[in-house]
């Protein structure tokens, strides 16, 4: 499953299903745990065949973190925290102890520590018993307020980690922008990703607070093929020029970080864009169709470029029709959003739908994107977004709510942590 | 699937999967809708695989409403609406078109209307074509305040439906309190249940308009088996105790209003109470686990009452330990809301946990249980809920902060619509 060494393996791995498996019926009380093991028990002799199926487990380590080029889970919980303590070694000693537990949740079993002592607080808070991790990937991210003077940090900012600048479209609430680290939890469970986020906040009581927190979802694996693009809240496919992820030089020239970054600590890394896009669902679904798909570019139920029949088909943003009029308008989403209109510009889109209820100023929905993108510079999303944003037909029906970026260090091994890259 | 005419099955039982099994590729503005029929369609030929699974799709009509004893589904969109109209006529039409919409929905049909019509907004807002239903149902409920002077309704109005008392541990926001209408939303896939609900709101523009919201999670039944009792957010498992659903006896005893009712409209109906119930998680997570079982009077692991081993096992109420002491606390959880300890009152509870990001006035975590409950009468819950607030050790942790309340009406035949009930 991952590359950790077995003096690892003595302390964290023995799996949630493992002991499901092998314990059977355990009374009240029973003193289940050896010292600093983990411990999950049932009498339901269900449970033991209930998260096992292989490819529900993904790898913690490797050259770049999970959840990156990880293909998409279907839900995600995100978190944006700020640092309370001025002690860098607090903050050191947490981030060991974030990889430790996020590597034993990935690999399906509860954060290490003391499960069935009568007399202390369970080391995991316990939602996630019994269940799969269901292909669950925990990425963390370092905002540009990390590296202020606080913890000595300074010297390990990346120049290109920056607060975003004010951008068109912009109607930030405060209370949804920025944060000194992030935590992205993606599964296909959504109890599972909530549980992730929770436990390592927890573990950070007096270290971090919560800043915010989004949910979101996406995909529905269970029950539709992998391949079928998923449909956002406008009821448009989206992601269909999508960089896909298997594909290492696209990767490399648009996603990961390289030798062009002035931080040795960040190569093999990335940055994420968290954008909390609400789009306005009412108006939006009062336009007819044509306005619909003149907006997008793109045909509603197919998907397929107006220039084109499939959905793969590359736009065609010269063709015009028998009117002489461009085909795929000028102001068309897909066309202004495109590497064509922006000198090659990518960036491996990763979002999720959300829906928070309702506005309580205007009784209308509030829904939309939870934008999350990865590149290798901040700048990619910013001359994007400044494309779009001064003519893109689309911006008409969304409004930017939220904004944060984070620089995502490259992976750990079995015996490093995301403490060394900043506290090596 | 279910009882419905072909008259019916003509204009609606076009499904999803069966156009997209049998289109094919078309063009961008291919005139695919017949007048008032449904289509959607998709090159992508993985797609007509993908929700095709039986037992994706559960019957709408029936002797009670689907989304009661039907098995809980994964996910939950649940919205409370109120009526701004004043015309009665315009009541009764959107209840036709919403249990239409909703019979079509239920069987993997976009809502009825047109789809391609290039100079119309489309009839279904599209964010669920290609989706399975993943067993989606679609049940309605009608609020106290629905029988007021309005729509001259004050004669239908069941005995035994009124706004709740207030009641121990209430702290309620007023943005999360009552409703003219609710519907509830069930399903295995979140997009499938929101766009649920969006659609019959959408089609209630200038009848209703919302005035809460809930999403919700639970089981992972893509992931576990059907038998695992859930958790809920304090990691304990919910609803071991619960009626199932499937036991006939219990449900006319409990849930399905009969004869004693004296509105004949709602015989075979039910009463749904939702509570939106906030757990103080991060207090909880700091009690050891000797508190944590004591409150709810269980093991947390198996689950298995503190006087027994199993989850199954019936509590014994009566044991004491070897120091004297009751095994299971006077104040736990388990036994006071106990039929043995409420006069053999027992619900029909299909509660799911939400999480809704932070609080920004604490910085704590805005998630907990979000309550839903069918019974016969709703003075059942108010039994409970006194019982449970005057001495529950759980209430330390938790502060019910939405409320509502409704009468479901019983189910529909191929040629009845949910007018039927208020408006015959």
């Amino acid at each position: 499953m991952s590359d950790r060494g077995p003096d690892v393996a003595t302390s964290e791995g023995v799996s949630r299903r493992g002991f499901l498996g092998g314990l059977g019926a355990v009374g009240a009380g029973a003193a289940l745990a050896a010292s600093g093991g983990l411990a999950a028990c049932s009498e339901d002799t269900s449970a033991h065949t209930s998260g096992g199926t292989t490819g529900q487990v993904l790898p913690f380590d490797g050259a770049h973190q999970a959840g990156i080029a990880t293909p998409a889970q279907d839900r995600v919980a995100f978190a944006a925290l700020d640092v309370t303590t001025g002690d860098p070694d607090q903050l050191a000693q947490l981030l060991d102890r974030w990889s430790a537990s996020a590597r034993a949740m990935t690999q399906g079993s509860p954060v290490p520590g003391a499960m069935t002592d009568q007399l202390a607080a369970p080391a995991d808070t316990g939602e996630a018993y019994g269940l799969s991790p269901a292909k669950l990937t925990v990425t963390i991210g370092f905002g540009p307020s990390l590296f202020d003077r606080r913890f000595g940090l300074a010297a390990r900012k990346p120049k290109a980690l920056a607060e975003l600048p004010p951008l068109p479209g912009d109607e930030l609430d405060p209370a949804f922008v920025g944060g000194d680290l992030c935590i992205q939890a993606c599964s296909d469970d959504p109890q599972v990703a909530f549980h992730a986020v929770r436990n390592l906040a927890r573990q950070g009581t007096g270290t971090v607070v919560h800043r915010w927190m989004q949910l979101g979802f996406g995909r529905t694996s269970s029950t539709t093929s992998q391949q079928l693009t998923p449909r956002n809240l406008m009821g448009f496919k989206d992601g269909t020029r999508n960089i896909t992820s298997d594909d290492a030089g696209l990767m490399d020239g648009h996603v990961w970080v390289g030798d062009e970054s002035d931080q040795p600590w960040l190569r093999g890394g990335s940055f994420v864009v968290a954008r909390r896009i609400r789009m306005l669902l009412e108006i939006w679904d009062r336009n007819m169709l044509a306005e619909q798909e003149a907006t997008f570019g793109r045909t509603k139920l197919t998907g397929a470029p107006l220039s084109g029949h499939k959905e793969r088909d590359v736009p065609d943003f010269t063709a015009r029709g028998a009117d002489g009029q461009l085909v795929i308008p000028a102001d068309a989403h897909v066309r202004l959003a495109s590497p064509e209109h922006n000198r090659g510009v990518r960036i491996l889109r990763r979002g999720y739908s959300f829906t928070d209820g309702i506005d309580p100023e205007t009784g209308s929905l509030l829904g939309g994107l939870f934008f999350l993108a990865y590149m290798k510079d901040p700048q990619q999303f910013v001359t994007l977004q400044r494309s779009l944003g001064r003519a893109d037909a689309l911006r008409e029906y969304i409004r930017h709510i939220g904004s944060a970026v984070f620089a995502c260090p490259p992976g750990t091994t079995a015996t490093s942590s995301w403490r060394d890259h900043l506290f090596s």
